[in-house]
């Protein structure tokens, strides 16, 4: 119901700014028992830190996390766990220009239109750096569904897929770009340079599979599973679309393509369902892909204009992704574990 | 938070079942002193209401709604308005094999999971007869502001895009499809036709625009315009993606061409973003779009298994629509206005 | 979150007024599988039901409740259950003079001052008639709950207290007050005799008790059983104090007296705490006791304004119970049922 | 929804233990605009902290607060406030024999209960400390309800009550007990010297008021004003008891008495009431009144069991509250001022 909290059962209630003192998350709901340190967290927050290669900002953050509750002796009390990343390198001296003038495609403009006061300091709480609070979540969430295995890579960016044929899930982590192609990541490297250089930069198109997911999560009509997924994913910043298994592609097909045949087992012959049937988890591996926009913060002026309304043109300098999509792999994973452990206990509530 | 429930504060609780004797919706924290009677909701069932045009199935319900509390001599009085649709026609011999076995593309199989038994009669709660109910109370949540005013359309059918530089608004309500190119109309009355004779079905993509709707409207993080949007869309039947603004082709944008340059005014010279930069409201039309699949009720027979697993195939008899996609417009447009209305409650809450 | 709605996973929406065409509630969450029909139901309504003896008011109201969704084959099937309950005897001209002049102690003019428009018929919303639909709603949430027996019964009315040691569980069936003491029944026949005959009107205490609570149901801080069962027990029409065990006495005891002494088994030597430590449910009975005012509505004229604020007086006649505590019984064993039952599925969702 | 988060719009989520690192309230759903700082902040956690006299534990804390987020120059941004209070008189040691025998009248048993797990460090979560975190979001929502003075004192201690005639407001902050009677403040600190000297401890009954209400706040059915204060009341530790207006005497006036008579302006003759008719405040001073059991550590040898089920008995060492009443006169302030605020924001969200 609030505005920065997720979750039915699994409640995690987000905080922080880009350049405040710290961000955190309480992760309310979560099953006593589990063995809990930071160390099941840590790596997460690693995948995700920016500055691990010349593709991703420079920005550096060591993102370490502290857990400030809700554990005892190793393990977690059923009571809220709180989270705490410290921040480090703040230099709000760079974002001095962007106090005055709105950053198109940034939600400069819309947060004074709102609240009519704005932590411009590099974006405030609209900034991605929140999406670190999430990763950390996600990975209290990952233990609530060790049945489940979670997958997030690029299959396309800057307008370029990647060749499903030559998909190969050893590659995602073997380049900067979680690329399941080899080949399509040796081009992205090209077109993340030339973007960065030409002070541009690039959209992508992240997916991600869940499996081990069984049937019987989510529920009708508000509560679907992915309904929650799509809320999920478009939280994330810079997301634009979400798709489920085929998602547009479905709407081109006849009936009888997308009807996933099933035979005994139950198996089913095909997933273009994505792995969701009326709101509610078949069994078969859960798919969603995710859209990003190009980096907003670019260095090309554009027009813009000042709080006091007078037209100008604004250069964003600070250190910047040139493709938000390639640090969004982790957290569109963590937002996909979020909400398979709060639909799990849903499910539990109710059904047993 | 619970399964049937949706909305912040103008919250809306949807209850019933295909083949019961009525299906209904709670509409809770309306403001009060709105004038309402059934006239102001009819219009807006009639539009969605069942068999009208050869495209669409022809079950025949009349869809009156009564309000049965929450209005006083005309009035709204600020106490949950109750509405109910009693269901007429209700042939559920028509469904008699589907209690056994489970139609692929269906919520059937995924409700016998979850559930250990199910409505099978018409689908029971996972009908799209749902989606009277959000179109009955959506008709309220459009009394709340009256300052927007909704508009969606089908931009693609079996496929088949529209040309967008023979956009026509005139067009949308002078053919069953509301469509806003005349030519796509013909072509699609066509593709329809072939599919229905075939047993098949066919997809669609919905596109939804909002006008009017002021900055401010939303919230970060878990309350975004678009996030909740999304969720709003994809909880309709046979929905499988959801864009804002540009969507999965802003992914493919550069940085320069993505950004909405802004001028005194504020204006802003594009809407790439839909209207929503950073999960608030700009001030420009909210643009979103809804896939949805091709009806999954076929009379081509397709594999599948009965509830002790047997292999076998099922037809899909009864009355279907050929392409669901073409009723789903005034639904699309109900969860429109309910977020929309729901958001503006929920800024006027914080911001006064 | 919503103004009408209870419960954390079994969500209760109640929606009607006292003179409008019907009243009713959506029970969302209820597992599936439960055995349900209108049979289950009714019973408890006629206990609740108007008229049913001279010291209660002499409205007629059939209160016959209908299921309208969520059972198949007299089966529970996991989706929202609506239920309606008809008004049949809405003699609004007795309320005439309420449209324009506050009954004191009604809520006729916060209605007006916070929304500007009231149905004042009967009450409208604000009538305890909305309690028929809490009672209907329980008699669901009893059934998620077998382990667990509820029993309410007065142990005051009008400031004359039951004598503990004559408690006679079997007494309380057999009079008109559900009063555990033979004796204390008899005085208070003749009080509330007097009272009706005098114009004037009684308070009373309900006493709950819920036997076969299993140790571990409610949650630190604020889903506390206690905390629950507080705003569940003050949301009753009338309702003006809750305890919870020795409540208010307990302020009076030492340390030492209060302390409920433990013994293997685990058994509690005493229950001074009322089943309830730290928000948690100890496996003790778990005992709240509801204070009631006595019904405003009196033949007593009161000096009260109206709508204009011009000065006047008001004899409330209508029909009314002259003891509403007294009716509140089966509304305080309601609230008993949903809040646990609802606590169970929690408890359920986070251990288990 | 969740179990450690409180308020409908204004909400408030509380973490921490009484001997971990930290404890803390994310508070989201502020207004943005308003002065905030630390300073704001410290005055009113100062009032709640222990070591002030005699008469309270000498537990050392200086519970200074930080505020990681949610703020710009001195400005809420409408964003969530993160809070953070550092523990730092942790003497774990003492608590060491509470490791293994539950303490009767605190919530070891049902932590144990519950999750299977419990740290048992100063009660862990069910500590009172959490309390601190309650009075500094509080301290928040006194800066939005600006039009509204809150006071709350002891009108009884061990069964001893003020005299209502010697009632002097600038008595409250005179003594130790917040008590405005000066006659018996004198009583009361002999009450207590001789209730810690012989290893008992008392019991108390907090009344508070809030002046300025203005009529309006409140909604039917289950987001009514007396049932959030009833539900945040009773949250409190060792809350067993709550009171609105006349409470439990209500029942035994009748209901000529009870009936608050109303004159033009409009103004009310009395206020049996405590300023909520039907949910909703009426513009009189909203009354709550709050009874707390006696403080349940003792140095007084209580029968009990060990985790394995052994019989013992237990001395709670420690350093404790001889009468918790008294440091409970900030929280029931606290949740008084936290229940006011979030109404205020839900009233002007539905009614404007």
């Amino acid at each position: 119901m609030s505005f920065n909290s997720f979750g039915h059962l699994l409640r995690v209630t987000t905080w922080g700014e880009s350049h405040g003192p710290a961000i955190g998350a309480v992760v309310d709901g979560c099953p006593p028992g589990l063995a809990l340190s930071e160390t099941d967290i840590q790596p997460w927050l690693d995948k995700r830190r920016p500055g691990t290669s010349r593709f991703t900002t420079q920005r550096r953050e060591a993102d370490q996390v502290r857990i400030l509750s809700g554990t005892f002796e190793g393990r977690t009390t059923g009571t809220p766990i709180s989270l705490m990343i410290e921040n480090e390198d703040q230099r709000s001296k760079d974002y001095s220009e962007v106090a005055s003038a709105y950053r198109p495609g940034h939600a400069d403009f819309t947060y004074d239109a709102k609240y009519g006061i704005r932590d411009w300091r590099g974006g405030g709480r609209s900034s991605a750096r929140e999406t670190a609070a999430r990763v950390a979540a996600a990975a209290i969430a990952r233990l609530i569904i060790p049945e489940v295995s979670i997958r997030a890579y690029l299959v396309e960016l800057g307008g370029d897929a990647i060749d499903r044929s030559a998909f190969d899930a050893d590659q995602i982590g073997a380049n900067p770009f979680h690329c399941p192609d080899a080949a399509a990541a040796a081009r992205w490297e090209q077109a993340v340079d030339e973007a960065r250089k030409a002070g541009s930069s690039l959209g992508a198109v992240v997916e991600c599979v869940a499996d081990g997911v069984p049937a019987g999560w989510g529920a009708p009509v508000y509560a679907k599973l992915d309904g929650d997924l799509a809320a999920a994913m478009m939280s994330i910043n810079a997301a634009k679309g979400v798709e489920i298994g085929d998602g547009f592609d479905a709407a081109r097909l006849g009936g009888e393509e997308n009807a996933d045949a099933m035979r005994a087992g139950p198996k089913f012959l095909s997933n273009h369902a994505g792995g969701i049937l009326g709101g509610i988890s078949s069994g078969q591996p859960v798919v969603a892909r995710v859209a990003f926009k190009p980096t907003s913060s670019i260095l090309t002026p554009v027009p813009t204009i000042d709080r006091d309304g007078n037209e100008t043109e604004i250069v964003t300098k600070g250190r910047h992704d040139p493709c938000v999509g390639i640090r969004a792999v982790p957290v569109v994973e963590a937002m996909m574990a979020l909400v398979l452990a709060d639909q799990k206990l849903l499910h539990r509530a109710q059904c047993g």
